[in-house]
């Protein structure tokens, strides 16, 4: 590439998860910004692209540490619920601005945190951080020092549900949520196991998932005071989730109408793609789209959208990488073609 | 085997089709049906297990004409939807008793099947026939000579529902169900491509798939006269269905009530597992087994059901197996095991 | 089922391993042996059918005590190697006929495996068993109270060529193995993730595997004496086992001389399948079947066998219960089917 | 990107192949090169994203006519066998430039090709082309006007066995290569239906695979005329190809002097990746790698080389405009990062 790099430089926070690298890789890629640092602690001193090849980032893995880091302008901190809190506070501390992947600063009341997640590990930062869907939440962007990245079935079912939450028509919700299996994490369980995964497809924490509460509190700011149901599935594939959304509406509406909410929503939308038909987990695997379409049943009066992404994209390393554009007035999609 | 098989021999029209050929398999080795014929058009002259190694079922294909197949007792007749209903036509008029696998039989209004389907291949048997869901219907099928085997969706989602629908609490119901590729049939198409199928997830006939008026008519046999949404999507595995019922119930139901109710349904069912926990598809994949699981939602109200089948197994084959047996009195699970 | 089962009690311990499931769930089905015991040390106090739903084995699994399973007549030990030698001299101790799964008893050469494994846990048990593959070593097994059932890939390499062995034409020998992921054990390992396999493919152990002196030995017993290459290749896929076995043949042969030697090895044989094409793992699958092809390429006069088995089943657990049968003078094939 | 594109303009024909498809939305993204048409038959009028959303290539795919694509500078030509030919002559009779991905003009004996394939469909253009596999033939690209891309296959079998070819120590070889089911090609056949191919694995072409004699040409020409054995396998994956090339060196050589040869070839090489521990295909997925290890094993003397490619990258598109690249004197690696 002719144009060199010279943008601020970010250091990217728990590389060799699998959100984490490919966020890195894009970040080594971008053609602004500048990736400094890789921290992992279980593989440090291997070189990023020994770990996982298909970044082909050949930095030196290094342990985290404050000072290790403290020379960045930006961090992307890509660790496990609870964790991330307070290291990023170390690095708001030392004056990075920050996008947070973790849960840690997605939600703003205090006592739903601590009911689905426990205590908080750094609690004056509590509240502090915009919630980092651009194309829904963009305008609070350009002035974050912290972004908190949001969880892969929030990003999808929020793009889905948002026109009809602003619209008022958002009446009974059932959010039945598709995954592939690196949604569950590097770690090898019995759950991550190839003979588990393979040729299965089963139904999990059916009776509380903590996407839930985050759902309902974007729901509310865009308007829809509503309890979800919230059913996320197991789905044997590497990547990608489909969110199929059923809406009892709050009021009878029309084919057209429902066309045009989501056609003035998402029409100059860049990582939006409307289609009429329903989208396929594939059509958007390894990219920062999220693909959706919407129905309405004559029948029962029922809406659905159904609404695809790369649930470690847009669902979280893109998503991020969007993110760290709007807080620097780039254009959104530097980097991410 | 010590003992010889000496029941009624049967044949098996359509043997190549995946139903077909596990259901010319499970006959093959019962312990007293014989099986006696297998017919393939495209295939007649090879062997079934040349064509489908996996049933072990050393016998020739011949093609079908009503005078091949006569001297049989039974037939199970596994052909496409509106290819059916002739051939079963004649058969009977042979005096054959039947099981036909298709949906030609399955509907009771002739008004709804003309909607869905078109004109019907043989209406003077129109609504002559039992349907073969024994675990609700069982009372009808010692007297049948014309069975009609569930499709595979509905019989994962009125098992999922029944209980419900009897004791009168089915309100409004969305039904989420996912199938692996084998669902879609044997003939190489765009869909069934590997390369369109693998990595992938998508729903499909979201307008309007066949299923739903079968669902609805038998919920309403069995009390509860809704209109449900009913969406499928396919998901990249070989056999397999899960079915996720969204009930919202018409009166207050109790967690306690709500086992209790499927406990009495189910608890004495050799082929339904009622477990706490949801199902996998891998659990029951190559069997007679439906596996489910009840929940409810203290927060919305909501019951949750998930139903997990092989959909060529319990959606297909060893259900027109099971219908068999109850069709001459024998042990419903005899050569399922 | 009619006949009771009234033959020996057998203890499978490891029941909770891959192989230890099926072959327990085999043994339990059985028409003749009978299943007292099953073992697992971190699943204690579960049933063996909440741990593996597909065995539908209702037994408790107890922690293994030589005590505990004492009272038993025979058992199947499937633990890793080196943990299985003590115990299978406990079993033996106490008057019990035992197979055994590991790698701790097929070799004969003390300084062999002491190079390949290390430290022996049972000397005065070494060479004290009969090699449990009944197509080449069935003579042996009636009066065999220690069975060392064979390795995966040795079964499937042996049945491939000990017809070539036999009638001293085995020279140069490349075996290229492919094995389905379930051939790694039931640890979670980065390896076994469902992120690494899944759309992945990759040779392994590619300098030093040990079935590679588990085949010499055995081609030596059939009359070859030869230095075998040995690669095995990781395939995204549950179950399986493919061996392409390339052999540079000690003198010219011809296609026909070829066909008479497999056919008169294997014609007889209810548990081989000679066909003129090459098999797929597929058709074996959950099967105790190898099936196989043999070709001869007059460009290079070589001679390539392929031979497929499930390595779950004849490669381990079903094989397992075919040399059991063997022992006690029983049909080979009872309770395979 | 802030550098428009001014290159020349290219036509891609066949682009709703898998290959074709990956070509050209590679060219659209180029920095240099412009696409200016994209042709299909039985999906004309559709834009290729609508067929190929992953392409995100928004043109409207035309009916191939000499006409229709005359205006272009070059054509890359992703026909089947026998169909590319007469098309390449008349592309090239109209003065464009032409990377043919077809096998037409990759073999130079006459008699070879028609023993393989039949007659040729433009015998004037018969031995004019050049073979593009850049890494070892770049020095005739730069005046070539007709590129024979080459087989996926020959491309990781020539990678893996070309330093020893030049080395004059290469003895017999056994190529076993494995390779997903895009290989296989679009249309949908038995042979690509997923419920053939899902969890299954098996040889096919054994007797006589056509990319044989281009193997074989093409290392004549490194300096190696020797007859190899070559049997590929079919591989539950959509994309990728591992060759296991297992060499009996023509004298012997020490593991020091192997490393040497292939640090040699390919330490300078962009798309090489030389590593001391076997590849995996899903390290080279979607990309235009070659990434290999080599291996001596000390018992047997032999030489063991692994190489994994992307079978429609590096095997088919990607190459293309590698060559595409080299045929117009810019940086091989423009546009493939």
């Amino acid at each position: 590439m002719s144009c060199v790099a010279d943008g601020p430089t970010v250091a990217v926070l728990g590389a060799t998860g699998y959100a984490g690298a490919i966020a890195a890789g894009l970040v080594y890629r971008h053609p602004w910004f500048r990736l400094s640092h890789v921290t992992a602690r279980a593989e440090a001193g291997q070189r990023l692209d020994d770990v996982h090849p298909r970044t082909r980032v050949p930095l030196e893995l290094v342990p985290y540490t404050i000072d290790a880091v403290a020379d960045a302008d930006t961090a992307l901190v890509a660790y496990p619920h609870g964790a991330a809190a307070p290291v990023v506070a170390e690095l708001r501390g030392r004056g990075l601005r920050v996008v947070d992947l973790s849960a840690d600063f997605r939600l703003t009341d205090r006592g739903i945190y601590e009911d689905w997640y426990g205590a908080h590990g750094a609690p004056e930062l509590f509240g502090a951080a915009v919630y980092g869907l651009p194309e829904l939440t963009r305008a609070g962007l350009p002035d974050a020092d912290l972004v908190a990245n949001p969880g892969c079935y929030p990003t999808a079912a929020l793009l889905a549900l948002a026109p009809l939450a602003r619209a008022g028509i958002l009446g009974d919700v059932v959010i039945d949520a598709k995954s592939g299996v690196s949604g569950a994490g590097r770690s090898p369980t019995a759950t991550t196991h190839y003979i588990s995964a393979d040729e299965n497809l089963t139904p999990y924490k059916v009776d509380r998932h903590r996407h839930t509460p985050e759902i309902e509190q974007e729901l509310a700011v865009l308007g829809a005071g509503v309890t979800v149901t919230f059913v996320p599935h197991l789905v044997p594939l590497a990547q990608g989730e489909l969110v199929s959304s059923y809406v009892t509406p709050a009021r009878d509406v029309e084919p057209a109408e429902l066309m045009d909410l989501f056609d003035e929503a998402y029409a100059r939308e860049p990582w939006i793609e409307l289609r009429s038909g329903p989208p396929g987990v594939l059509d958007v695997r390894d990219t920062n789209y999220c693909r959706l379409s919407v129905h309405h049943d004559p029948r029962t009066g029922r809406v659905m959208v159904f609404s695809a992404i790369d649930n470690l994209w847009k669902g979280a390393a893109s998503q991020a990488v969007q993110n760290l554009n709007a807080m620097y007035g780039r254009d959104e999609s530097e980097g991410l073609r």
